[in-house]
Order: C-alpha cells, then sequence, then structure tokens
C-alpha cells in the first residue's frame, strides 16, 4: 500500500471511530448545552429593564464564580481577552515590559499583551500537559535574564520581565507547582490564561487561583457560555479593585459627576449575558461531568490505536476535557492532512490546533527560546469534537 | 430672597415642571423599552444554540442599520467604545497622531485614540448644536497647522492631525455640511461619534453617513439597546473589510486553519445581543418618535422659563432627542447644584453633562484650543428623564 492510501484508510479509520461515539449527522466542535433556567433568566432580565453592565445577574455571576471556583474575587467581563487585558494591566504589565507565555496558545494571550504594549515572549511546551515546560524554562531564564533590584531583566533585550502567562491547554491543567516557584524565584508576576480550564482542579483547587490573577472565558464555544463574556479571578483586593475601576471607564463614584481619572475600558459584562451565564453556572458540573463521559468513550475507541493517542489529563488533575485531542504519535503532515479533510469532509468537525504564535505575522519578531515541543505537538494534535452532549447520544 | 433660597425655590419648581410630564415615582435618566418581539428574538437565538459571534442575528442586524441608515456597511460590535477603537483604527490613525475631538463629549472618544496611541487634540463646541464650532475649529488650524506632503501638520508638535471626529451631542447632528469642508480643506479625515444619535437625520439623511466612518452605540441608556453594543457605519468598502477583519482577531479565512495575520480584537457583538437589537430596531421609529413627543411636553412645561431654557434640534436636522437637555441661559453653579439636589433627592433621576476632557486626568496634558463655549455649557447643562415611555405616561 502507498503512503497515501494508508494515510487516507486511517483517516477513514478516525472518522469511523469518532461516529461511534458521534453518531451520524453533522458534528460541531463544541456546540453550548441550554438545559437549564437560561430561558427564565433571559426574561427576568428583560422584564427588570435591566440589560446593560448594571444588574443583579452580573452580581451573581460574581459570586456564583468566587463559589465555584473558591477566588476571593471574580470580576465578569465582556469576552475572554478583554479579561486578559484587564488581568494583565492590573498587575502592573505595561509598555515596554516582556511577558513570558505559550507559543502553543490561543492568538488573545499574545493580543492581550500587545494592548498593554507590552512584547510577547514565547516559551515552549511540554508533552505531559500541553502547558508550559517549567524545567526548560528555568534553563532559559538561568541564561538570559539577571535580576536587578528586584526585577528579573532580559540581559539580551534590557527588558523587564514582568509577568508569565501559563495558559492550560485545552482546558488540562499546567504544571502549576513548578511555574509558581519558577515565578516567585525570578520575581515574576504568575498569571494564568484560563479560558478553557472552568471546572478543572489541578490538585484539587480550581485553575485560576494560583496565579496573582486569572482570565476565564465564556465565548459559545466554551464549557459554559454567556454568548460572549469572560471574567477574571484574583485573590488579591488591589488588583480586583483596579480590574473593577478601569474596566468600568475609570469611572470615579459619584452620584451625578462624570470623573475618570485613569485611560479605561468599556469592558464590563452586560447583565443579559451574565443572565444567560447564571443559568449555565447552574449546570457547570453536569457539562463538565460529561466532557469527562465523552472522554473515556473516545478512550474505548482509541486506546488499540498505536499511531494515534487521546490526550489524557496530567496526573493529579482533574481536568474539564474542554476540547478532546487526538495527538499523532509521529509527526505526519500527510495523515494530519488527511485526517482533517475526511473528518470535516463528512460533518464531523475537526481542528488543527492553533498555529504557533512566533509564525504569525504580527509576532515573528517577538524574543523566544526554542521551541521544539511546542512545534512538535503542533504539527500532531488534531482536535475532535467535544460537546457534552455527545456523551449522552452515545 | 437670598440668592440661596432663590436657587431652592426655582430648582424645586424645575423639579415640578418635570413632574408634570414624569408623573410620580422613581424616574431613571433613560431606560429602555422592550414592546415588540425582544423576547421572541432572544428565544429563538437561544433554540439555535448559536448565542455568540456567529449567527443569524448578528448578519440581520447589519442588514437592518444597513437599510435604516443608507450606509453601505454596517458591522456590530461588542459596544461603542469597541466601534469607535475600530473605526480610528480602520482608517487609519495610529500612534503619534494627533485626533481632533470635542472636548464636550464621554470619556470613550477620548479613550478610543489613546487606544491607538494617538493623541486627543480638544476642540470647542458652538451653541446651536452642542457639536463642534467648525467656524471656530477652521481659525485655529488657519493658525495652528501647516500641509505638508497632503498631510496636515500640527506646527506646535510636528504631529500629524489624522482625523477629525464629530460627536453629535445628545442625538442632536452637528454642522456636518461646514465639518466636511473643513475635513476635505485640510487633509483630515471626518470621522462621526454617532453613538448617541441613531434615528437622527441632518438635511434628510442619516447622521453616520456623512463621515469616512462612524460609532454607534447600543448601551442601555441608548435609544436603542442590545444589553452591550455598538455598530461601525461606512460606505467605504476598504474600511469596512478592515474593521471587520480585525475586529474578529484579524483571523485569516480558512476552512480549519487558524492564522492570524495581524493584531487583532475580539470586538464582534454576540448573537444574544444582536437577537435583542434586531427586534429593537423594528421598534426604532416609534422609539424616536416617543423621544419626540416628550421633548414637546417639556417644551411646553419650560416655554415660559427664561431663566432656563429646553434644548431644540439644530435648524435642518431631525433630531432622536435622546437625552433631554434643559440649559441654564446664564452660569449659576449653585442653581446647577441646586437643580440637580433637589430632583434627584426626590427620585428624578437628572444629570450634568460630561466633565470636559482636558480636565480629566488622563487628558490633562492633550493639546487644546481655548474651549470657552464647551465650558460655559458644561456649566449650565442638565439632562433631564428621557425615556421615550414617559412620552405616554403624560
Amino acid at each position: 500500500m502507498t503512503d497515501t492510501s494508508k494515510s487516507t484508510l486511517m483517516a477513514h479509520q478516525v472518522l469511523d471511530s469518532i461516529r461511534n461515539v458521534t453518531g451520524p449527522g453533522k458534528i460541531p466542535l463544541h456546540e453550548p448545552v441550554f438545559i437549564g433556567n437560561e430561558w427564565e433568566y433571559l426574561k427576568e432580565c428583560l422584564d427588570s429593564t435591566f440589560v446593560s453592565s448594571i444588574g443583579s445577574f452580573v452580581d451573581r455571576l460574581a459570586v456564583d464564580l468566587q463559589d465555584y471556583t473558591g477566588a476571593s474575587y471574580a470580576i465578569p467581563m465582556v469576552n475572554g481577552t478583554a479579561a486578559l487585558h484587564m488581568a494583565l494591566i492590573s498587575i502592573g504589565v505595561s509598555a515596554g515590559d516582556e511577558v513570558l507565555m505559550p507559543a502553543l496558545t490561543f492568538v488573545a494571550t499574545a493580543n492581550a499583551a500587545t494592548y498593554c504594549g507590552a512584547v510577547p515572549h514565547f516559551i515552549d511546551a511540554e508533552d505531559r500537559s500541553l502547558g508550559v515546560d517549567a524545567t526548560k524554562l528555568e534553563e532559559y531564564l538561568e541564561a538570559i535574564s539577571e535580576q536587578r533590584q528586584g526585577k528579573c531583566i532580559n540581559k539580551q533585550t534590557g527588558r523587564v520581565i514582568r509577568a508569565l502567562i501559563v495558559m492550560h491547554t485545552f482546558g488540562h491543567p499546567s504544571d502549576l507547582e513548578k511555574c509558581i516557584r519558577l515565578a516567585e524565584n525570578y520575581n515574576i508576576t504568575l498569571v494564568e490564561d484560563a479560558a478553557e480550564s472552568l471546572g478543572s482542579l489541578y490538585r484539587g483547587r480550581h485553575t485560576g487561583t494560583f496565579g496573582k490573577v486569572s482570565a476565564l472565558s465564556f465565548n459559545g464555544n466554551k464549557t459554559i457560555t454567556t454568548g460572549g463574556g469572560g471574567a477574571i479571578l484574583t485573590n488579591d483586593r488591589e488588583v480586583a479593585s483596579k480590574a473593577l475601576h478601569l474596566s468600568t471607564t475609570a469611572k470615579v463614584g459619584h452620584e451625578w459627576e462624570y470623573k475618570h481619572d485613569a485611560v479605561g475600558y468599556n469592558y464590563r459584562m452586560p447583565n443579559l449575558n451574565a443572565a444567560l451565564g447564571c443559568a449555565q453556572m447552574e449546570k457547570l458540573d453536569e457539562l463538565v461531568e460529561g466532557q469527562r463521559a465523552l472522554y473515556r468513550l473516545y478512550e474505548r475507541e482509541f486506546s488499540s490505536n498505536d499511531k494515534i493517542k487521546l490526550f489524557t489529563e496530567p496526573e493529579g488533575c482533574k481536568s474539564n476535557y474542554w476540547l478532546q485531542s487526538l495527538i499523532l504519535t509521529e509527526k505526519n503532515d500527510s495523515l494530519r492532512e488527511e485526517i482533517l479533510k475526511v473528518t470535516n469532509g463528512d460533518g464531523v468537525m475537526c481542528r488543527p490546533v492553533w498555529k504557533l504564535m512566533h509564525q504569525l505575522p504580527p509576532f515573528r519578531d517577538c524574543p523566544r527560546m526554542t521551541l521544539d515541543c511546542a512545534q512538535s505537538l503542533a504539527a500532531r494534535i488534531i482536535n475532535i469534537p467535544s460537546s457534552p452532549v455527545l456523551a449522552k447520544t452515545a
């Protein structure tokens, strides 16, 4: 058999395995599930006429998120990108700083740093978590950085390395313990991009509560959705207060005066979207369980495949399994392309992972370490349909 | 009678006049009205599961806005601030540019320029429209600017004056004819901040269709609302295409690849919010008529008052009368403060106009012309309850 016909055969096997789980029809990559009080809360919101950025659902969503994650403060935002931007601003990331972040991430992570005038600095991934390789990062920082007046300076660029963003890829927690120690040792502020990891625990504690500040996303493709939306989590009162102030046009409290004491943003989540969020939060555990059950169904299908492995949560973690991921055991571009063609062609939505950040035109010239593992993963990952409702179909 | 007791007496007269129109109870400054298909469209949106940035209501809202305003392109955005930011970026405003704008505006106008790295440059208002004084601006530009290679250069700062933002205060159209001519003569791009003027016409044509690009807002306090939301209007295909691309994370079209060719933004309006917007658009004419009827009711109350005038739409314009405005004929700080105290104290929400931009800490050092008229107006304006539903109560 030629390599091409081998690839085609295997692609069809993958399609069959996925179809065994999803059943027939057009299968989106990740579809929201509205099985609770969504409808009722939207009606209540409309009836109150409070649909905009002030309203009881915004306050309630904040409390729900605090209760669920254990964070002291949650601030709903207009989307995950806005949350990331506010997270970075609220810890003092500013023009000319560098922000360490995975090359393997969604573009919002790099964009948010850019909005602050900061420079993304890309770091490598590890196979175990798909997140930051803290061991390699430590060696790298040892080589390229020095401490000056309590700051971490990139010796090559002269810039301050202000923050390290850890992103929990597809919902799987990164190696937080090592990252926390590293950030402390190097005087770098730890930020969690928890956009994908609502419902994911690291050693029993919710992701997004380890960094100084973190960002969640409730985009339509996430575990829960508010249409568009996101939130900041933090245990630091000062950070929370700064993020709240700056995301509300930096308006200074007064009964009727319009005074703004800084360049602010219009980043607060509207009450209409928060109403949807409150209903979704009530179902979060159920949705996470659905995503975890889906993993088990896929695992049954792929466990005997020696060319393609289904990605499993790292040890010590309970992952929300937001996006199910197949990983080719060896780089094989034609096989990957063939799987994408065959599955998508049949109406089963599958996706490669994001293009690595340093390969995107706006970030080509940003500093970076060697990115061997990220590059290898990017060539081998295929995300497959991940809606929690699929676990019930099967 | 002392001045204080005179002020108190007059403040109570103002309260009585407003109460004659609004009736009793707590009266907000501007409350949304949901009397159409809001509920039905939200349900339809939820049932479709397309609540996020892709969906039929987003497309429909764009078409509805195009049909209503006559603009060739409308792009719904997450809010008015985002729309302003995209408007400026899409016409090429960039770091180090200056952007002319009224000192008398909401802070979003100045913030949006700052997001581009540009410097706001504040200009004076005129009594007739509460908008840009084009005659005074022309004299000013004659004195401070020079043309160099087809660009307007501020001789004092050496920076390019890239754009002139005209803001239609409280929905009343600015003097667009003079502003258009001025912008042409000085090679400055005209932008309309039409956040407040949906439904307002200048010489029979919709505001927001005169500039190269304009921004609308559908915040909860506007004539129509989408919870949070806004839109860009333009007749220029290139501008529309740039704004659409950059507001959609600058993602390059591909069936499954994630490629982004510029620093982009997550600024598209979610379908959930657009569903509300589509229902609101169906009632827009009715809502504008309500606001205009409210003006006539207030006019009856205030026509015989020689110390306080109700602001009337400029000649040649049909205003949406988004915010009704009382203007003291003479500056009288204690009277203004007393009116604000007495009305708000009685549950009738009244507001002074925004603090002038050059008086806000982040914009204190920005260039500006003399701002006599803006300063005089800012000391004399009081906005009074403006919900269209009040015209029916009376």
